[in-house]
């Protein structure tokens, strides 16, 4: 099983960015622990600040992994064309959030790509990745 | 630990109802596999289609309980009241959806309870629940 | 042929409440009236105040009789509960309401209910639900 | 007891036009088992895709006849001038409309007319006509 | 000089129609009234219910007359047809009302025309109407 | 005189619940402190989370009380029902609040029941409650 | 025939002041021969930026006077405070703006104040007030 | 105990104006009594229609007296520069309306004032300035 | 092949009205360039200022041309009607503009028919009736 | 004559993404074939993902080239900066899209490009490229 | 060089009032200071809580002083008249704030005066004063 | 002392686009004479059309540099992402614009950025970055 994480703008200062919102631990440690736990899942991870590049990972990956768990952060409630890139390939994606985006200010409260992906997960800081881990990984009961 | 699992209006017909966006499975059935699945935790069920009923165990668990998995149906998109209630107590909520809800109309696009939870799960039909109680069951990593 | 007659809040004092607006009549000596006339229908009725009950009683109702009439009073403007009801379960549901809503208060100019509904008849007094019982017994020209 | 039925744009097509919607039915045989059904009443037919042509026609009828149906098509979400010729005239007018406007576009789920009408009925196919000569003749019980 | 006295739809009921509105006065007696009193203005009159001609009647007289007194009734709030033929033609229009149309229904208080008409007259009964004509016998003082 | 004290969702928990906003005694002290001042008016109380209970108590209670001191809560910016329910009956209702709800979320800035209130009296803690009360026993000056 | 005309902000510099909006005759020179031709009206006048100061003269004057003829300038779309004095007084009062509000910026086409006129005229340049006495003068015919 | 009495615009005309919404009586008597009744507090009235003239009077009066209560009249729904004054004292602020502010027209449901004030007291007629005096006095119970 | 251009509302004052924004070109001599540069296509033409007379023609062409190029002017913005003789018949309608409508007045940028017809065109003059040609001639490439 | 086709994020996938709505012929076959139709015109072609890189090439090639044709993709309903680009480059830029953006998402239906575009044309499939290379070759009739 | 720094309501309370937005120094002091460190412009005070005394000084100066400095306080947001006066006048009118505007309340983030100022200035405290200063005088680089 | 001049979309183009607007002068030459006056500042100078080089630079400079000027061009009003770049970094970030956006498009009239900087400055030419530079410079008084 092959899994993407992707991280969209300002995602790669989590640990050092807005303590309070985003939490203290950096995105690399929780990253080399989740590869523990999840051995048996490949997953790659891919950063960037900007909205054409997410565009070109989702398109480079989409067609082949097996899921994508996506950040968009301020692009998820702006980019029309993330929602495109989202629904033109087959692989499922995930939208995650660190905080709870409901709580926050008013435009944080629409997403743009929430209606496209299979499943949002958000308010469980670094956790809700391993969340939507567990999401591709679904299990029947 | 102990957790409530607690639904809303009309999802004691899940499983009979619109089955291509609630599914076919029942919800007893996935309810007996959760608890094997997770047999050290105690996990209690409710369903009214009262709001005040929802809004009176959520005050009756709410002090005691490790955690709240919240499916509110209709009742999340019009209920200040509920959202008091989650405001109120001191377990933590989590807010589940079956559905995708920003890919149906657009009334649905707004939860008023969002913010008073932990955080949000939807889209992943009942695994959702499954990740709810993951989510409860945190790991830091 | 069995038919449920279905009010929502303050239906109960029809006859007693804002007489300008619902008229003189009682509700009880109208459904009577409306027994004799249609002999050949069976005729429930059911009235509630608490939203929950309403939806309780579509769906028990709601698999099984050949349609509802409903007059869901003010909750017509802001249920998506009920909504979902009658999404939900499989009998014909007609909207009725006695007077003509679209005269009254802005809010009553929507209802979240209708587009579930097979048809809404409104601003014909209590004839409103014999209306509905024609439009069940509709006849083919 | 002298009746019109009014028909605004594009009705002229029903039978002929968008089916799934409007029904496979021509107007005229369910005109001619309407009269046949209803022989008491003296029942008049106009159609017009002009929208001064219709308040023309209310003007012309609506201080004579014992009730007017009006199914003013696109009109009723746009238009001012029918809905002050209904308030100029004194015979009642019953708004009618074949499908259920309310789960169509979001522009249909306002009806400039509708203050003005005696009460309104829709979604029952062409047995909205026959409900509305029913209202007229509003039996008390 | 040569003017034309223009109503749009309802406006043939003057006298007729909504007394405690429009006034209990016929439009035609205030017609003649107003040739005797204006005797030197050359006054043509045209009324219909249908936009398309009101339009046709601009065009017609919007290259040669000195003025037209304009009342589109209920087009002034929904025709961008109309004001489209007033910024297409030469004359100058005025845009009368019987009412206060600020003081009615909200939809009334804004007007398509006004932008494009020389000026606007609202309030004074029929006598708006000699306003006009004083208005485009406007004297420098 | 007979006064009812009616409190809505989440009301029960004054004195437990956000404090901050609710202040931290017990509203049961509260009470009886209020009868022993105002010995002689009757008081009685009722709360409940439900909706259709809040309506239910005002019909039973609404046609011989000489008043009703309401504090709806969540409900307030939400139930057309209630607000319904207090234009039903003939009993003077007084809307009241603890906090000021103009200075809390935005959708608390809106009540539904306030235009079908004889007054509104909000922002002063229990306090309020005790002048909803005062305003009933209205002095002329 | 005593009237009063009453000019709001920045009508102290009309000549002076975007002529090509407000025109570049001095309001002074306008005003004596308006005195002139009008000379069996006693037409009294008072111009002032200050809102209260309109508010005082409108109550000072708005009892005994025969009419006001209001220009309320930028307060027209502002002023709740000046609506509420037209209401309160009896002389008629006439709202007057020299060039046309609803061909300029969009918050100019809302007026708060003429829902409680007699009514309302503008666009004329200066003859807006000359057009005013002609209202206050209306005659029959 | 100090306590100031604030009117804004059209207040002075109170027993005058618009009686059906603000009652017969004129404030002076009111004002009177009231001072007799509540010997022991030391109350001051201002009234003025200038808006800035408030805001000197909330300056002068609001880092001394024990209590303002404001009736803002017209500048409730308008004034910014009303709220930041009422924020920039010390003085406890309460917002009085002597009608009930939200059965009239809609742009009157909103106060600007409100969230800076104390609390809000409205509907009760000239009865809403003893209730403010009340709250002022407010009693622990 | 057959094709209608269709001209609604103001058009047939091609190049005599504000030539700077439709052009001074009249459309007479351009339709008889156009028929000579594409002799192997019947080009009908009609005009009308009236909104019924072009859903009218509309209905009459619109089961058996092979295409119709519709410029709505006015009505583009605000029939219901017209979009829905659009969809009623089975000829691809192109909607075209002269002006580019999306850099006018605002209420110019929406359009009703648009989503009913095959595709739109707008921007360039009167060229814009020939790209329309150009697109029902559609070339696979 | 020297031309640039720019297409926007997404659409280096037409032909595999989406088909129902953008067709199953790939971009590279459709260029082919109409650099072979119009041998006289040189036609060049960029795609980019990157908002950023789409203004590069339009400033690069906008001073140069004969015209531009722009598919924004995603990018048309939320770039003001490609907005601004297209106003400050001196050649014209015509927007093209594939699907009719009107019957799409409402989202869709705004184009902030649009009004500083020569023109627009949509809804034809790829031929909509075809048309935009017509309307920059626009022959005088 | 005569320069005019025009302070609006509230503003006399500097270095009182809500002193973590507005700063904790005196205007005075700093106004001191800043006509030291600009000793070689003339600058002027004026400061009023009465919106049109702060027109009739735009007026006063507007024609005669190099500049004006206007913190016109919470008139910003709802001004029309203010912004009538900077429009009215010759003197180029700089707008400053002390607190930035945009990361208060809602309503604060609309100014009705900035479109018709020089510039604006907000965010830098007192400071903001002093950058006005600068703007007018200045240099070109 | 470091500051970092940092321009947005089409600023590269200053001097040669839209002229009327953004001034004739170059950037470059601005720079250079900026460099000279302030000599004892380093000045950097980054450029790009692309939104997330905008925030890397943002990223890069913003926990090094005293202060950094931003003209976020038309990324001001549709960039959550850059906001959220602001905000994460320690530096003072100054938003500058060259015209008075609040006198443009109304889209214009809305900056996401703002409420993260610590002030704004707009409407002064090129002279806004200057006072950019005095403002975090910004001398007590």
């Amino acid at each position: 099983m092959k899994i993407l994480i992707l991280n969209g703008p300002n995602l790669n200062l989590i640990g050092t960015r807005e303590k309070d919102i985003y939490g203290k631990d950096s995105f690399n440690n929780f990253l080399t622990n989740l590869k523990v736990k999840y051995h048996n899942v490949e997953i790659d991870y891919f950063q960037s600040n900007v909205e054409g590049e997410i565009i070109d990972k989702l398109q480079e990956t989409g067609f082949s992994y097996d899921g994508i768990i996506l950040n968009a952060g301020g692009y998820t409630h702006t980019s029309v064309a993330i929602r495109d890139a989202i629904a033109a390939i087959t692989s499922p994606v995930i939208e995650v959030h660190i905080s709870n985006i409901m709580s926050r200010e008013e435009f944080r409260h629409t997403s743009l790509i929430a209606a496209k992906c299979k499943g949002s997960i958000m308010g469980f800081g670094l956790d809700s990745y391993r969340l939507g881990i567990e999401a591709l990984l679904s299990q029947d009961l």
